[in-house]
């Protein structure tokens, strides 16, 4: 058992099989956005997934915060593999549309952004998504969104 | 005349003030992510504000497209700039919410967000979000949106 | 040639088919909610429909204006019909998400919603939604939206 | 004690305090919508309200189930009601906007709105909302939506 998912198991969440773990970090490690960002995959359970990114300068707006833009494109990231989780191995997953509202700065020393699947259908998937200022062990929500996804 | 305005003259765009122009410019360069990006601000008009983002492997999803995270990032950008171009001098602008439809993939050698306000307000302002992909002089839009602002 | 065909010509309105007319119009007149609500249909254009909603108690707030879901009724429904139109004919429409923005009171002696297809694909079609506030030859924006519809 | 507050403390749901509840069902009877449509107001709590609305004729779209404008005005009334049960006596509360997934058919003899406060500002609020088809003793979200709303 490695160090992540021993981790999960004493949060209580549930991991998703290998092969879909394995499918979900090979498509994130392929997308640039992610990377150049700084972006990690910290979580991937059926139906929901976790991406951290550190706050770094080049990820800030022009008060030092979390940029909305990055806070959104880790929170589309998260909620397309959590739909991604559910679908077919040979399927793909396109974001159809998402809205979001910024609650509060996104401060902390990183954020983490949740996506979890509300609803999943054959075509479409309707997901949550969180996002969370973290600094240290204290979590605070500053952003909370809903997206559709269309499995093609 | 500098070469971006007289190339928005000839496109019948309206410029801000210089006064406006420098305040935005100041505020944009002040913003780790959009430098990070590539991004660059090409049009600043009385509520009406373009960015281009150059396709390059750093902006991308798993399938080479510029990323929806980096579409609706210099989409909130180009709102909240559109916005600001509105706001009184001594004012700050943050994003309340916004909700963006993915059109389709965002193919072409750069994409272009415009933000337009609809709707001006002493606290709110809301903005029409639209982003391009450009190919050489071919434009087609690939995401469309709609956002809350407001002025503090 | 009927006087709803003769003000919308003189608008410069195009009109959709007859059978598009009809079947627009017969799927209309078995909503309940519309007729409850006093709306009718004023424009079937491709791609676009009208939709009135004359003010009166039963469709007001508690400030004696049109409710926000009287305004949103319409204008989902001024979409929904505007994707319709260009529907193959033994498909029906549903309506996947939308959002709507309220920009000002729906003040006027009735309120005027048009839905007008910004993207029309095989499986989904995105909307934008307008509603304005009409009193004699006065029309004001009072709320702007974007919907995703499916065609099943 | 009277039967809504009985059945309230069963469900383990806290009640406003009498002042709050009053306020606020003052405002629902002035809504001429939802006396229209048939809707009433079924549990006040701190920033959470209820209203039901029964299936009727008068409510429905062209295949017999709940309108999706119905749906969203009960869900964005639920919403705003349950931002106004935080906000000081002698203000009153606007919807800014909201966005709503329709996830299912609306089946049922009834459906239920449910309006949560998930950020409560001095000038923004943001409301969670959920509608549930109702059948019997058996609830399924039929939709799901989020809502800015503005204390003025």
């Amino acid at each position: 058992m490695d160090e992540q998912t021993a981790a999960d198991e004493r949060a209580g969440l549930e991991q998703a099989s290998p092969e879909v773990q394995e499918r979900i970090r090979k498509s994130f490690d392929s997308q640039g956005l992610m990377s150049h960002l700084g972006a990690r995959i910290t979580h991937i359970g059926p139906g929901r997934v976790h991406i951290v990114l550190p706050s770094r300068p080049e990820v800030t707006q022009q008060d030092g915060y979390v940029h909305a833009g990055a806070t959104s494109a880790v929170a589309d990231s998260a909620g397309g593999y959590a739909a991604f989780t559910l679908f077919p191995p040979d399927s793909s997953v396109l974001t159809v549309e998402y809205k979001v509202n910024l609650l509060a700065p996104a401060i902390g020393d990183r954020i983490e952004a949740v996506g979890t699947v509300l609803r999943s259908g054959r075509t479409l998937t309707v997901c949550r998504l969180e996002v969370f200022g973290v600094q240290d062990d204290r979590r605070k929500l500053v952003a909370t969104g809903q997206q559709t996804l269309i499995c093609v």
